[in-house]
């Protein structure tokens, strides 16, 4: 079971507080906080990571670093839902060819991320992968 | 547009960055952030709380305290996708009432929530409203 709590701190400040007790501060653009709209994206991206990181260690890849970016439309009208997610994955790794990244990011996106299944089926979704091969570079 | 970037730190920890530079830290459970699974609930509660607070302000209550608590079940498989979520509005203002509070949640929720609208149609959510009212409990 999941659960989380939500406060409102004064005027458009809140904060959010999941299970394990770590908390974010959230605001609507311009606030102090993270905005509500976004948090989700960073949800998305989180999850497939947690499972890309596991995945790329079961491959025997060396991970040295990882980004992801994903952009996002939303509908011109309310409630405004997301249109489409592009997700960029940045990986510098050792061990590790394009063809095998991009194998580890499908699985963990789409096979094992519960944000990303929990999103309507009509928002498009879609990912590249960027690899650096630092192994490569050193050998030339 | 919407746009965020998410950084590897190191393990199973990770940086998450929003398009107005606030930022949050996550980790699946029992690491030192938020879990990216119920990052995706905070988004949902603070989305519909920034509309409920400016609806409740038209309406002319005077909001003292809004706490809102999002529990959810996820499938037992992977991708986990949600199966339900149920959110409970907490609201203590005056000038307020049971009705207008409950139309207020609805408006914010299901009419202006970005978060909401892009989650997937079979995820069934709902919602309840305790309303406390200082100023009757002050006229007792």
């Amino acid at each position: 079971m999941a659960h989380i709590e939500l406060t409102w701190i004064h005027d458009q400040t809140f904060l959010g507080v999941d299970s394990t007790n770590h908390s974010i501060v959230l605001s609507p653009g311009g606030g102090v906080g993270v905005k509500p709209s976004e948090t989700m994206l960073i949800a998305l991206a989180s999850c497939s990571a947690v499972d890309l990181v596991e995945i790329l260690k079961k491959q025997r890849a060396t991970l040295h670093r990882l980004a992801i970016t994903v952009d996002g439309e939303q509908d011109a009208d309310p409630p405004w839902r997301y249109r489409w997610l592009h997700l960029r994955y940045q990986v510098t790794a050792t061990g590790a060819t394009l063809e095998k990244v991009q194998r580890a990011v499908d699985l963990a996106l789409n096979r094992y991320c519960s944000v990303r299944s929990s999103l309507h089926p009509e928002i498009e979704v879609t990912f590249e992968v960027d690899l650096n091969t630092p192994d490569r570079e050193a050998g030339e």
